[in-house]
């Protein structure tokens, strides 16, 4: 009755093979002579979701974790991951190889001084960073005595012979009537931002921002519409898309071909290399853009002006047409989404659901809609315990029945014309005065934040403290963002402007933000909204 | 039968001098081969109140505000001032000799950059800059093709013949019966401190920071007992007080020499020097620390770590006896503050008071407590429309006949046990509708403030959307920060902790602040409780 197509519940981490791949790794370092390498959970664009060729930590760890970096030397290994993570990776790789560390407590520029044997070379593929982390770890390198060596090649693509090829997911055009500019409205615009900061042009490493800029969407990574490429947009003449040929049709070809050149990824660092030999100025992204392009620059002559990509704000603010496209997949997603709560109030008393059920019967009800394109992200159903861990995802090993108690759903949905995510917390039987009091606290929460008006300026940060205060006056909170924004059939996290402690952007008309406050009683159950 | 000690009602500025006085200092610059200086409105510590004797600003330019910058070049000359002062700023200088600028829309920078000549000198006293500000205004005369050149006197004291001398108020112990802790468990803290930061010593430039560290208290500003004043901790071996010896009597000193020893001012700069021949790393206070100390340091080999002031903040945290003062002091401020208050119903109604006349009357209510030994800052009465003035002060011009409306004090004192700052919106005569909302609204956000629980970790930037909500949602607002902190008889104003849109230092139990919203109706009257 019930099936995913977008989710899987493999237990996708294997630390058995570890301890044989690191030695390879090691075997590999050697011959290179270098003293250790670095390995990121990052693509060449900072993703949130990679592409498979891109999961190098997953492969020699085990680790399946969203973010995390492993440091391997001749005769140790560390792997940091943040607090999301602590219990996680050590089921997830093998700890006597890999000694695990917490990213914020114990960064790896502490380890790297620490460790890092003087004279060392520490490689790290310059793809895989971002200068600004570079430029923390080389820091860290040179207070060990040590250097850190940009390479060529990926020295654990030598060694993964299986690697699956890079994705080449065929790019569709995103047209007017969702996107509601036309691309040459936004080149225009992302011109005057480069006036303004006084740049030749700007490179955009970020494919959210391509997506946007162009109006496309591709077919690269899991659960986000993304067209894996760069592009650059020079003061004046045509931007510039760094793109496979083989994800564009002969249409979609022509189409872009208006508005923009097209050229082989492999040709942008003799771009750079051009550009700096005429010393140019040139806008990086310091959230997305790897070293290498900075360095190419900067080997030619160039200044990399290593600040904010400006189309991040541009497309956070949507307008007309894209807010109409939410309002639509809202209700479409929010029609779904009642038929299955009618659904799982008929079947969860008969106490045969399972969260794998359950994910897998609102995963068949937004495809029953016929517009679902793929979920925003994989769904967080939890039952009992499992609901208190924020960042749950179900697999075949940790599928629990849905018994009386809390059930937790976090979810969303990508659809043409808006991407959504939603929670709810809903009670399997009668709750108890405890659960009563709590969800009525994250109620609160949740309500003063959708009812808040405030004046032009306020940023996340100042509405943040509005969705805590009834869990506060119990002496309680939740350890997470209050919300995000969100992407218009793009990312379901989207910056910059966030509901935080850290968001400092202030909120404009046309942004779209969730607002999930929630409580957790860790072991046992929670009361959420949130992701 | 009442009247002011501790506040004058003159009309400082004068805008007639600042012609002569420019030109004056123009032929003093070109003698010295100089194209330019820069005239702050600080001292030696960045105080908020200063020595008259450092008032040059005021002296060169007329204009009275308690910040402010002008940059006197040989054929132009800027002031600017911020948004508290833009007004004020027009009436109090000659703007045919002085153009006025916004401090923050059109920095300093933005102006050397655009005005400096090419090859320029532009000269400073690095006395009276941070090193922050000094590198920030270097770059924007790079940019000019400028230099900015440290000079070793103050041109404008080489053309201010009646300059009056520094002060030299007389020192006095701050017994441990105020101050809870003494002196050499203070030290040892700092140390632990020094420690941490890596550094071999701590150079304390805040004579706030040297008061509370020693149990000292000082008389040589208005409103705030500082003893003007530097010192220096190092990581072993007794600490060393820099203060003109003729401010200590001989008991004060010989009670100090058994915990710190005691130089006169000029030889700091020596035992900088030798600090630096040794290669060490010194910590300064990034806020006060002047220019002239972080250059004496490096020039002469050593490392200025330039930071925050440890002292910042355990000063800010405080004891259980100093929590004890503040309350005592609170319960004999407000009962002199009630005995106003009963004057005022009395005599408002006969139409004869003035702002200046209920100024004297409350500081007269507070001498006759017997404790008072200052106002903490010049009362703020303001009558009607000079109600919404957020840092007005009377004078004999701007005095206003107290009538039917809203009569606005915000006051405080100075006792030996604690220091005081509150606000009271008064209505002479039945209030409006409107009156009765916007104070019952401001109302509301002092209670939420007052009532809030919060975690651990919490900060004030965190707290201050509280006190606005209700303001907010009927489109409302008030331009400045919602709380500062409290000294223990010292500074009325004082960090680092605020409830503001910048508070972010976590606050802490023994923590004082105040607390207070306001609504202000230009031209018309307040309803507020502010500083």
């Amino acid at each position: 009755m019930f099936d995913s197509r977008f989710q899987s519940f493999d237990d996708a981490a294997d630390p058995t093979q570890g301890k044989a791949r690191v030695a390879a790794l090691r075997q590999e370092l050697r011959s290179r002579g270098l003293d250790g390498f670095l390995v990121p959970r990052s693509d060449e664009h900072q993703n949130e979701y990679v592409p498979k060729s891109a999961e190098r930590l997953a492969w020699l760890s085990g680790f399946a974790g969203s973010a995390g970096l492993a440091i391997v030397l001749l005769d140790k290994a560390a792997i940091f991951v943040d607090g999301r993570y602590t219990l996680q990776v050590r089921e997830q790789v093998d700890v006597e190889v890999f000694s695990p560390q917490h990213l914020v407590d114990a960064p790896p520029e502490t380890w790297i001084e620490a460790n890092l044997p003087k004279g060392g070379k520490l490689g790290y593929d310059p793809w895989l960073h971002t200068p600004g982390v570079i430029e923390r770890y080389d820091r860290a390198a040179k207070a060990a005595g040590a250097t850190l060596v940009p390479l060529e090649s990926n020295p654990v693509d030598a060694i993964w012979h299986d690697r699956p090829q890079p994705p080449l997911g065929a790019v569709k055009l995103h047209d007017a009537s969702r996107a509601g500019d036309a691309a040459p409205a936004k080149i225009a615009r992302v011109r005057e931002a480069l006036a303004k900061a006084k740049s030749e042009a700007l490179v955009i490493s970020d494919p959210h921002a391509v997506a946007w800029l162009f109006n496309i969407r591709g077919a690269d990574v899991e659960h986000t519409p993304l067209p894996l490429s760069y592009a650059s947009v020079p003061k004046e003449g045509p931007p510039t898309l760094y793109i496979d040929g083989r994800k564009l049709s002969n249409s979609v070809r022509d189409a872009l071909g208006d508005i923009v050149d097209i050229a082989e990824p492999a040709t942008l660092l003799g771009a750079l290399a051009k550009l700096g030999a005429g010393h140019a100025r040139v806008r990086f992204d310091a959230a997305t853009a790897p070293a290498k392009l900075t360095q190419a620059l900067e080997a030619a002559g160039g200044t990399a002006d290593v600040g904010t990509d400006p189309i991040a704000l541009m497309k956070a603010v949507k307008n007309a047409i894209e807010l109409d496209g939410a309002r639509r997949a809202h209700h479409r997603d929010a029609a779904a989404f009642a038929r299955f709560l009618a659904w799982f109030d008929a079947e969860a008393p008969k106490g045969e659901l399972t969260e794998i059920i359950a994910t897998e019967a609102l995963e068949t009800f937004r495809r029953d809609t016929g517009a679902l394109q793929d979920v925003s992200f994989p769904t967080i159903a939890g039952a009992g315990p499992n609901a208190a861990i924020p960042h749950y995802r179900v697999s075949h090993a940790s599928n629990r029945k849905i018994e009386p108690g809390i059930f937790l759903v976090d979810s969303g949905a990508q659809y043409e014309d808006g991407t959504t995510d939603i929670t709810r917390t809903i009670a399997v039987g009668p709750p108890t005065a405890e659960m009563r009091d709590r969800f009525t606290r994250v109620l609160k929460g949740h309500i003063a934040i959708a009812r808040a008006v405030f004046p032009k300026g306020t940023s996340g940060a100042q509405l943040d403290p509005f969705a805590r205060k009834a869990l506060w006056e119990a002496g309680l909170d939740f350890d997470h963002g209050t919300g995000h924004g969100v992407g218009s059939y793009l990312s379901v996290h989207e910056g910059p402007q966030r509901i935080s402690k850290l968001g400092t952007t202030p909120l404009e008309v046309g942004m779209i933000l969730s607002n999930e406050p929630g409580y957790y009683k860790a072991g046992h159950w929670a009361s959420a909204s949130r992701t």
